[in-house]
């Protein structure tokens, strides 16, 4: 029997190349003393000396009470990036992708929420804005933003991710980039607001009424056709994100919240919502946001985000320290609801084993998982492979580029890969 | 048969003086069009005129992308209040508190969450920042940020609460307050990180330790005693707050959790622990938070929050507009677990019914609750009162000042009452 079937029909051993099972890696992982040799790799050493040194910084008053906070300007490298450099042809059009790898939990804080603008960040005045539901209804209402703020709320708390996210991944070869600049547009946030159903029923829905065209108040006017049901069913208007009240690049003073559903289809500023018959062909839905499959054809209308998930920890730019055990942290999400179960391997696919999943695991929203790993310092490949409650489990690559071919820039969702080098680097990787 | 017996046995009404059931609720508030006389009251109106007039922000383009978000500027005054004046004295020093009536789901946003400091905010330097672990102990250890950021971690929506919360309402007569300077000292966050009982282990706890005192960074170096149980079963050294770093005003680079323990023994800028037989009388325990009652003695290591509850909309400063349906919104928490009931009384406590709680309710964190309400135009009194899972239910106030006297200026948690007079303006009032 070779080394390696040992390791895994050991205890704690849960699949090759050094994936740990929990047990194992509590009791195994001794860091520090033990080990005798902590010092150098691990940044934790044995304390001779006590106590430590008193640092300038408890030597004078700290800094005063501030009425918002801030965070550390050690940490401004944690932002958003994809900032378009200034453009007058283009002004405010982009994406910017939230941090994910310098990131940890399920929560998203407001400051990094992913944004995508097709023509910048409206400057509204809440007092001016007033939401109108209007066509197919009994009675068409216009509503301000007090009187929304009466009505009964809820509370959920959901991803929302671009439909172009990891397209970058749907080349020929991989190309470079980390988890931020190919999977940062998704986060996510806790979100609170009415019930669109019951405005919808205030409204009076006429029985003909079987789409809502949804419009923000930028000057792109994005608008995007909505299923009445799902109107019905699990969507917000939502006055508020983490407590506080939705930002201006998130939408303020509203923003449409529709659970799984493709990331622009949560329309921004929400200013408009008509009940129509049929879908409304806007420029937001035809000139994008439709899957281009191998015939020439697309596929129109797919607006769940399916099943996906994400290595955050490590990655590329968190460079490993040598031999020993680390933690394998991702994120997985699926339009579709809960995530049932994420699975890690470390040799590029060959075994997987089950990763524990941070509770409460939450329907339609970012799930944290994490598994212990053992690196013996040679090479690597981390995936993770998710499968949500409807039982849909994330393809391969191979798979998906065999249904979907390599232009279906939108809906991509195939198991990703990491390689890590002898050094320790993470790097984009086909496999 | 009077008309309010009546009312109370009716299907829609749940308790007296207008306290709608969920169904009621839905199928009765109809604030617009079919009310007729929508327009003026609730900022409804049916709308003859489409479609809305075009605003300004709509013919320009917006913002251009930022690489970290910020708050609308019309949303400056949602700030942490009771920053104090300037005064070389006592710089730094201070309580500032999360405006919970303008906030609303259960997570704080990190500019927002309450922060009560000893020493004003240090500025660490996380590179140079270091956690030792030492006293009765195998073997000493120091962690580098680095070294602590490889353990596995953990997550956990928790409330952080300082023990002087609402110590304002233990005063003979209701002095004026909202439920920002009253009840601010409450927050709640996704926190992130390294279970402590992970790196006790690792030092090797000696079987005579029952005690750890924790110390922080700051120029107070903030001290408090933990018993040893406590930091064995759920304590998390933090690296996260809502998904990003903790900031500064929390604890940066660490910070302690100690879920449903005193505020302040959440130490922040966590840089020693030392493990002890007894506890160690620090000033930060014996200068405050003790609970002193009516016959001199004192209370000592009293340490989870109990259980208690705060209407959050409607309250001082917010205005109800007239006679009609509303929503009375409200947040409840405890330190001994999940939250098992909120009822909510609008007439003084003399009838309650149960409030719906929002999902997932979990231990030790906020849990936001929700019930309708049809205000008939007069005066009323609005109360909340909790219960959890240990079920401990919030005591009247009567009954908390007979136990306890007036001079115990911590742990107060009996149930609070807003007066809504007839112009419908909330006042804090004793009832």
């Amino acid at each position: 029997m070779d080394k390696g079937r040992q390791n895994e029909q050991s205890s704690e051993y849960a699949a090759g190349n050094g994936i740990v099972n929990r047990r194992g890696f509590l009791e195994r992982a001794l860091f520090a003393g033990a080990t005798g040799a902590a010092g150098a790799g691990t940044g934790v050493t044995t304390a001779w000396a006590e106590p430590l040194a008193v640092p300038r910084w408890m030597t004078e008053p700290g800094a005063a009470l501030s009425a918002y906070g801030q965070p550390s300007r050690f940490e401004r490298k944690v932002m958003r990036t994809g900032v378009p450099a200034p453009n007058p042809a283009t002004h405010g059009i982009g994406s910017i992708r939230t941090p994910l790898h310098l990131l940890n939990g399920m929560i998203t804080p407001n400051g990094l929420h992913f944004d995508r603008s097709h023509s910048g960040t409206p400057d509204i005045d809440p007092d001016q804005h007033r939401l109108l539901i209007h066509g197919l209804v009994k009675r068409p209402l216009v509503f301000t933003m007090e009187a929304l703020a009466r009505y009964p709320m809820e509370s959920r708390i959901a991803f929302v991710e671009c439909a172009g996210n990891s397209g970058a991944l749907n080349t020929i070869q991989a190309q470079p980039g980390n988890a931020q600049s190919i999977h940062g547009l998704v986060s996510c946030a806790e979100w609170t607001g009415v019930r669109l159903a019951t405005l919808l029923d205030e409204a009076g829905v006429e029985p003909r009424a079987k789409w809502v065209v949804a419009e923000g108040a930028d000057a792109a006017a994005m608008s995007r056709s909505v299923p009445l049901a799902k109107c019905m069913d699990d969507a917000l208007v939502c006055l508020y994100q983490n407590g506080e009240r939705v930002r201006p690049s998130n939408g303020y003073p509203i923003r449409l919240l529709l659970p799984g559903f493709e990331g622009n289809m949560n329309v921004k500023w929400l200013r408009r919502l008509k009940l129509t018959e049929a879908p409304v062909m806007t420029k937001d839905k035809t000139s994008r946001y439709t899957v281009l499959l191998p015939d020439g054809k697309a596929w129109q209308f797919v607006f769940p985000m399916e099943v996906k998930s994400v290595i955050t920890q490590p990655s590329p730019g968190l460079t490993l320290k040598g031999p020993g055990f680390y933690e394998i942290a991702g994120l997985a999400w699926s339009g579709n609801g809960r995530i049932r179960q994420v699975e890690v391997s470390a040799d590029g696919g060959k075994s997987f084993a089950p990763a524990a999943l941070q509770e409460p695991v939450l329907g339609k929203a970012l799930t944290r998982f994490r598994i212990a790993w053992q690196w013996n310092g040679s090479p690597a490949v981390l995936q993770s492979r998710a499968t949500d409650e409807a039982g849909m489990v994330q393809p391969t690559r191979a798979q998906f580029v065999a249904q979907r071919g390599l232009r279906a820039q939108y809906h991509y969702n195939a198991i990703a890969s990491w390689r890590i080098d002898d050094k320790g680097e993470a790097s984009n990787a086909f496999a």
